[in-house]
């Protein structure tokens, strides 16, 4: 569709179609890049430029590896110092649930722990093949899993007119029809959602807890958005501390496995693939399977376990560093925010685009309209509609967002994912440039 | 068998098990680490203290990052001016063969590579099961993706009495064998090899260049240890090289996939999981296959790519850090080619013990004699009887190597790997430990 050397009427695109927050111009935490810094090059423990809770902090990593290098092997779990760091992450999070570090495992990324655990999850074929139950729109890392380890997915829609709440009525709609033709035993969660960005309530995750204790499904809570939650009366609670709240009926039973990551929240760090996940009641048979299979790939990356270490582990009040970490991180939280609620209000004064609130995340799924000659068009062009309207937008404007057909929509519907992470004045240009895009697009196809 | 609380006859273990440089003492190479830090903390780059040709390379690999930034997603098969960097180093190795940066695929070191290509290999069921040919003895990477693949391990035995070489009628013979049970595709060789340490002469290169044209076979190099050859008239020959040199009619068919990676050589950086591959003649359409299966893990660790660069792209004559880096790496090398020798020497000067040459690679694999009465006490155990002897191994010296039915080995015969890694002063000591105890376990189950 780009033709080199044919004229585009656009300057520059413009690529909000992956949550990349360096690559839109958003800058590292300064002290997370230090203490990688320090772990990298240790002559700067010498250096009266480090300060010195970031040398604390990088002294610490470097006592856990062998031989105090980075690069050397790890346990393929990761880092001993680095999960008890996580581990008291999560128990500060969580208002004093106990986390233990055993229950910790380093990952590349979240990406590379949702799949470990749905490889050793999936098992059986025939009719026994494993169902897993995915929300729809749902993050192609699910579905691409899911294929790859040839399971069957099993969609649950989540309520676009209602914000994109998740209804356990339509959790237990897909299931009953699912057991029909597989043995439904895994159910996906990503909240705050990708690509819908909406943020449950403690009730939906109490019920949504309930229905896998019910039905005996382990649960995989994919929380990397954690920190991302920008709605006034929305707050983010994990699934781990609602279960524990529900008691030892829930907590001693229901399986459950969450995720996070260095590259969402305000540090954005995608480069150093550096994640962590959790599991509750994982049976010790399977924990074992899950650690052989962890080993083949030797260990996490070392430098993005240490990024994933401040991440869990950032200054605190009293250090030295904390103003200027306090300062940063606010600066690209706010910014979010104001990004998201612009975003909101923009789209929805388009006619034809409506968008439910980014309560949280980094992005933006609103519903677009596509008139019917549109709709023909791209069928001539064996293209999904929403993909056409896409590659238009692309054509025209130079803005590369991702369509809707890649994420699962409902029948009819079409949308568009597009990040809020360009800086605040290129993203209010992007908007305007979208609406005209859109109303002649409305025009055209009239 | 360790029992906490119980005392040892030794006051420390020696993790002899695995190829960790750094965690048994190696320094990091001081060029690599400077521009990693450099990339990692930019404000470095106005710091007096570091050379500028490390901040060249920095600010080069930071030009290649979006935002400047580590912290970016790069393209799933890893920064362009690092697949450049990658490509030259392989025409400067293979004087001057042509290597093309489209076909240069960065990765989580190695092993996330063969993974990669395996999976992209093995298809079908039933007895149209692919089948993998590898070396017996082998490192276990190989058979826990051929396993995890559900494709069908074909051995070939590696030739003791002869130096470990690779004999092309024993790749016949299994061949001929595998295909009345499956669709043999693969070829994996190790070179230097892995556990073995042989180093694979030009001929016999050739003669299995020649056999996978002849077969239709997809050729594997394993090359993670091209820069550790020892032996006196061994070379490391690239197979890519030797395919050009044998022809057009072999270079334009032989699909060929080779790997290398940040872990070994003498920069031993496992910890940052880089590596890279390079595909020749690999089908557009697997080719495609496998941008798709890399793209859902997003990309390799960003500072591992770094990582690559230097190994690939280090200090040349003229340069500020040209002398130390030399003097560094140097300094490692001879090092590994001095307890390549007094490995070999020590180990065959033991009774019931044979050591073929350490040519290349960093490990030892003697054969070692188990008397009977040991392999019935072993087997009373439900062990192997080298597991047996290794476990006695580290109970009684605090000295742990890896038994030789963790890699294969033939029938009846025992073996175990021993990393050359330990400073020489403690090799020596580790050596002499063996010695004691073998002959003490000699005489116990005479």
């Amino acid at each position: 569709m780009m033709h080199s050397g044919i004229k585009k009427p656009f300057t520059e695109v413009i690529k909000a179609n992956i949550g990349d927050a360096h690559a839109m111009g958003q800058r590292p935490i300064t002290f997370l890049r230090q203490v990688v810094a320090l772990c990298t090059y240790p002559n700067l423990l010498d250096s009266p430029s480090f300060p010195e809770d970031a040398k604390e902090r990088a002294r610490r990593i470097l006592q856990g590896c062998g031989g105090n290098s980075l690069g050397s092997y790890t346990a393929s779990q990761g880092i001993n110092c680095i999960r008890e760091d996580v581990a008291s992450y999560i128990e500060r999070r969580d208002g004093g649930v106990p986390a233990d570090p055993d229950n910790i495992y380093l990952t590349t990324g979240a990406s590379d722990g949702i799949s470990a655990i749905l490889k050793i999850l999936v098992s059986g074929g025939g009719k026994s093949r494993t169902g897993v139950m995915i929300p729809i729109p749902q993050y192609p890392l699910y579905s691409a899993a899911i294929s790859e380890l040839d399971a069957i997915q099993v969609n649950y829609y989540l309520d676009e007119e209602n914000c994109w709440a998740l209804n356990v009525n339509e959790l237990r709609r897909a299931l009953n029809e699912a057991k029909a033709y597989c043995n439904p035993k895994v159910l996906c969660i990503i909240n705050p959602g990708n690509p819908t960005g909406q943020v449950q309530n403690r009730k939906c995750i109490e019920d949504v807890i309930h229905f896998a204790w019910e039905e005996k499904l382990f649960l995989l809570a994919d929380e990397v958005y954690q920190d991302n939650v920008y709605s006034e009366g929305c707050q983010f609670h994990s699934f781990k501390k609602i279960l524990y709240e529900m008691g030892p009926e829930y907590y001693n039973n229901v399986e459950l496995a969450s995720f996070h990551s260095t590259s969402k929240g305000y540090m954005g760090e995608c480069g150093y693939r550096g994640g962590y996940m959790e599991v509750i009641n994982l049976h010790p048979e399977i924990k074992g399977q899950l650690v052989k299979l962890l080993s083949v790939r030797l260990c996490p990356p070392v430098s993005g376990q240490a990024a994933m270490d401040i991440v869990v582990n950032p200054p605190v009040p009293g250090e030295e560093s904390y103003a200027q970490f306090i300062k940063e991180k606010e600066s690209v939280l706010n910014n979010l925010a104001k990004k998201a609620k612009l975003t909101e209000d923009m789209f929805n004064k388009i006619p034809g685009i409506h968008c439910n609130p980014l309560q949280g995340a980094m992005y933006a799924f609103p519903r677009i309209f596509i008139p019917s000659k549109a709709i023909e068009e791209a069928k001539a062009h064996k293209m999904a509609p929403d993909m056409f309207y896409c590659m238009k937008l692309l054509e025209e404007t130079g803005i590369c967002v991702v369509p809707g057909s890649g994420f699962g929509q409902r029948e009819g519907t079409y949308h568009f994912r597009m990040t809020i992470l360009p800086p605040v004045e290129k993203l209010k240009i992007l908007l305007e440039k979208v609406k005209d895009f859109h109303i002649k697009f409305l025009e055209k196809y009239a």
